[in-house]
């Protein structure tokens, strides 16, 4: 069975990566950079949720390993092995080459957690947050080693979504993103690399253009939730899980250029069509609940996430299946 | 192997499906109907074309053969057998239950055609057309059976992506609705119905405000082309092949509701923060078409196509084979 990423031998490293925080993110972090042969040290400011964390993620490399999901080529409990729970945080950061910072998204509580963090890492040490919308400029701003500061957000859940974007601090140094941006290659991750902080970064600004369209047309009246969601699952995502929106206008005509100079009026009247964002609630979020939960009942979400979970790592295995030999 | 529709026998129909152009989407459409057993005739003003598009779609058929990606139970001589080019328009629409009119995007010549195709159905008829981009109320406006009357807009190529947008007029009657959502289900697409016509639809909107963030972030100097794509076909992507915008949300919270309350404020100022949509073209597009030809360089874009069809179509028998199991 194919494995997600290359077939060479993974190599055991002596590097150590810090993770803090071992909620569903931290955990996820902390076993893809297992998986790579990386050294992990796991703290959390509950020590008792280490435990179970290390608990669960054992469980969760028996399911990939029965799925045929592993990445690398270690096994189980040699990946396991690599994971350790740490007691205290500066003891978890010491010697650190990379701290993951995977706290809850909640602007003082990071920011407290990364000025401990300044305190213990070297100036080698590369500090990341996982902030899905918090600016790095924010978060960093005050820190001792604030050039080598960055966020790097990963596609929830890490594990199965390749996409990380990496977004720098005015004061970023570049190798910093070099360093990024070699690491996350190396877990088997695809880095998406901005040059200058932005509101919601490029994932939620992508994310939330499409639910502000999607929101509008319900909004409207014009169609259903079910006929928004379909327009994705049925039609645009399908492409999209192969080909981002360039590479789809360069193949819809003969070229990006041919393709503004075919449609580019038609797609401007289009787009001047689009309302102002409407801030999502009330009655309307109401209703479109209760669409959702005919499909999937408030108490079934966790099992609809582990469903969905399965199908992009199959996503993720097909995609590496059909790189790997010439159409 | 699975085929991509239920396993149960294709029925031989009687009943006469007319497609009125056969080009890439025309000849799509002929294929996808004689595999769902009806009778096609297919039209095209330039009679040499309908024969060299019946070669070609054998062609198709024995290659789709080969892939085990045939639709239906039917054979390749079957499915071909089913389709017959025909010399003249009027004898193609009469006695035919549904015209899906394929001629090229232009709204002069599409009236033309549709003004002609008009004369010769009957009162049972239903006319389709596949237009992308003109309102059906621009089409229809001058039809005697302008209630019979709708745009069913596949996504390219019809064949291989599901979704399918029924767009009605201000004067479609609602049986018309009905049998359109019908017949599309009994050929095995995914029917979207809008309730109202609407500039672009459904899948353009969502399309086109993708393109204009990814566009606007380009401009910004915020992350490369190759950024944009990747932030979808890395990330997104692989989540909306699965499930539509508003499913997403529902599961990255404890349901829609919660989505809006935990996170509604946060994307409604990231909406704010998007610009005005820009018009695409000049140095711009040149430097985005530059970076698009690296990867694909205008004289590999139909093998690139091609490829982009055989991803599609594994995906397709992915996501059945998906559904078709309890995870």
């Amino acid at each position: 069975m194919a494995t997600q990423q290359s077939e060479q031998t993974t190599e055991l490293k002596e590097d150590k990566i810090a993770i803090i925080g071992s909620g569903q993110i931290g955990g996820s972090w902390a076993v893809l950079f297992a998986s790579a042969g990386y050294q992990v040290a796991l703290y959390d400011v509950i020590p008792d949720r280490v435990t179970r964390t290390l608990e669960s993620l054992l469980e969760q490399l028996h399911s990939l390993s029965r799925g045929g999901l592993l990445r690398g080529t270690l096994g189980v409990e040699e990946q396991w092995g690599r994971i350790r729970g740490v007691q205290d945080l500066g003891e978890c950061v010491t010697g650190a080459i990379w701290v993951q910072e995977c706290v809850p998204e909640d602007k003082e509580l990071k920011r407290q957690v990364l000025t401990q963090v300044d305190q213990h890492c070297s100036l080698d040490t590369t500090v990341a947050s996982s902030s899905s919308s918090i600016l790095p400029s924010e978060l960093s701003r005050n820190l001792k080693h604030k050039e080598n500061f960055l966020v790097v957000h990963p596609t929830n859940p890490p594990f199965y979504s390749r996409a990380v974007e990496l977004v720098p601090a005015p004061w970023t140094a570049p190798e910093t993103m070099t360093r990024a941006q070699d690491l996350m290659k190396a877990v088997g991750q695809s880095p998406i690399t901005l040059k200058t902080e932005i509101p919601g970064f490029v994932l939620n600004r992508m994310q939330f253009a499409i639910m502000a369209e999607s929101y509008r047309l319900v909004k409207g009246g014009f169609l259903s939730p079910d006929g928004v969601n379909k327009a994705l699952s049925a039609g645009l995502g399908r492409r999209y899980a192969f080909n981002g929106p360039f590479q789809t206008a360069h193949l819809n005509a003969e070229g990006f250029g041919s393709y503004c100079e075919r449609y580019g009026d038609m797609i401007f009247r289009v787009q001047q069509s689009f309302g102002a964002p409407e801030q999502m609630g009330g009655a309307l979020a109401e209703h479109i609940e209760g669409e959702m939960v005919k499909e999937v009942p408030l108490d079934s979400l966790e099992k609809a996430r582990r469903r969905r979970e399965a199908k992009m790592a199959a996503l993720g295995k097909l995609k590496a299946d059909l790189d790997s030999v010439k159409l």
